[in-house]
């Protein structure tokens, strides 16, 4: 029997893995606004932060993967939430992003939330563009030249956006 | 001789002013995404952090408004920039938020920013929108029911950006 994929919130067991998995995603500056000078304070500062509800995907022991869900603005803009997801490197290709992001909109659902936001999808990336928009995230517009990307220089991204309504 | 209204780098002795200002801009919910529960301790950490370069406006030796000008996203997306202007009430339709953004976009692409981005334009707010507009803002996108008005509920807001190749 094949061991399924759980996904559970992250505890500080999983830093270590979440901070590799991260330095990972990064290297290949081609879909994180984070860049090799982010120091492991600031990322554990922001992703294991009391209001981003950071969760991990794990298999059979192993952490593979790591969302937060955020609200998106303070105050009259906080009804709608941000997400960030990341892979390791290891483990791309497994439907293990398309299993956390369903995850994460039933607990934005469960937490209030009434939309979820991405504010900056690289455009080149369109892997990830096709599974948000698998997803039901629209393209709502997109920012001229906004990431600079390693290897292509200044690429635009996209804002993502996607309503709650039909979540369960 | 009318004095002239000058812009220039917020200190601690304006930081009561910016208070009393934010709390006038904060207080009709239509415009602004902090509401009321922002405690003056949070809003003076955003304003006055050492990487939101905030400034004032000064006429007659009183702080008629404020600004600030920050990177909107960290590392690969951190060569756009991101602002927020606030003009105290009784100071409104003198063209004093014109006349900081124009100051704004300057000093923007003095830092090396290549781009000016608003995250959260609320589009019922018709005078900012249109104010964006002529100082050479677009709506890049529109994000449904993303604001919640004080009085409509819940309205659009819109993604405004703005190159910076023609800033001198």
């Amino acid at each position: 029997m094949t061991p399924a994929l759980q996904i559970v919130s992250a505890t500080a067991d999983h830093a270590e893995a979440v901070w590799t998995i991260f330095q990972e995603v990064i290297a290949t500056g081609d879909a994180y606004v984070f860049d090799e000078s982010t120091s492991r304070e600031d990322f554990m500062a922001y992703w294991f932060s009391p209001k981003s509800h950071a969760h991990v995907a794990i298999l059979d022991g192993e952490v593979l993967g790591s969302y937060i869900v955020k609200a998106n603005q303070p105050g009259r803009g906080s009804h709608v939430a941000n997400a960030s997801y990341m892979t390791a490197s290891a483990a791309r290709g497994r439907g293990i992003a398309g299993k956390m992001c369903e995850h994460s909109l039933h607990l934005a659902k469960s937490l209030g939330f009434q939309a979820m936001q991405f504010n900056i999808v690289v455009a080149t990336n369109t892997v990830a563009v096709k599974l948000w928009q698998k997803h039901g995230f629209r393209i709502v517009g997109t920012l001229p030249k906004a990431f600079h990307h390693a290897v292509s220089g200044v690429v635009d991204a996209h804002v993502m956006f996607r309503e709650l309504d039909d979540i369960g």
